[in-house]
């Protein structure tokens, strides 16, 4: 059911900085978008099949915002491809899962993403993307 | 120079408890082994070309047990695999990052790995492994 890593979610409080360093690392930067629903800037750092996601809060509002607060700079999220959203929702729902997303919303690069409940996931916040 | 992203970490308080629930959300458990230098127990579960690595201490002396004492379980490290990793060591060492190893040592599966410091990534735990 689980196709592949998508990508990673990095939460950092300057994509500049970030991606200096990465570059720096080895890694290739591919792309910088603004996704405005999450509030967030983000870098798409491909790696193999699999993509590296720094991520700038843009307000203070954001998720990604509160979780550097609260955690420090660090691994935010794993996006994981799955072939169909909604089945894999209800699976997850179905075996007792918290979810955050009761339905997928648009997120990067226009795709349907839902997100589960670190809570349900051993402090993993987990996230579907279809196709 | 990133060939793609080899596995990422998570650190659980029951290997057992955790491979249920990853098998329940769709995740297929390859095998389990005991990394006795690192004093923890691994599942692998494939997803495409990468892997999640569910990582349980075996002592309190493990960084496994370490992390989720301060931190509580969750994503610990992500590992990529690159094509040389004296070369990547030496590469991260001359842009003045921190390593952990300054020379590579034997990981999962045995091969050779070695991990850069998370002060100089953006709170990343980061790991090499070679081929």
């Amino acid at each position: 059911m689980m196709k592949k890593i998508d990508h990673i979610g990095i939460a950092v409080k300057s994509l500049d900085e970030a991606v200096e360093l990465y570059k720096k690392l080895g890694f290739e930067v591919k792309e910088i978008e603004e996704v405005e629903e999450q509030k967030v800037k983000v870098a798409m750092l491909p790696v193999g099949e699999s993509k590296i996601e720094l991520l700038e809060a843009t307000s203070p509002e954001s998720a990604i915002a509160k979780f550097i607060e609260k955690r420090g700079e660090g691994i935010h999220h794993i996006a994981v491809n799955v072939e169909n959203i909604e089945e894999a929702l209800e699976n997850a729902k179905k075996n007792g899962l918290q979810l955050i997303d009761e339905k997928p919303r648009i997120g990067a690069g226009g795709k349907k993403v839902a997100f589960i409940h670190p809570k349900s996931t051993k402090g993993v916040l987990l996230e579907f993307v279809e196709g």
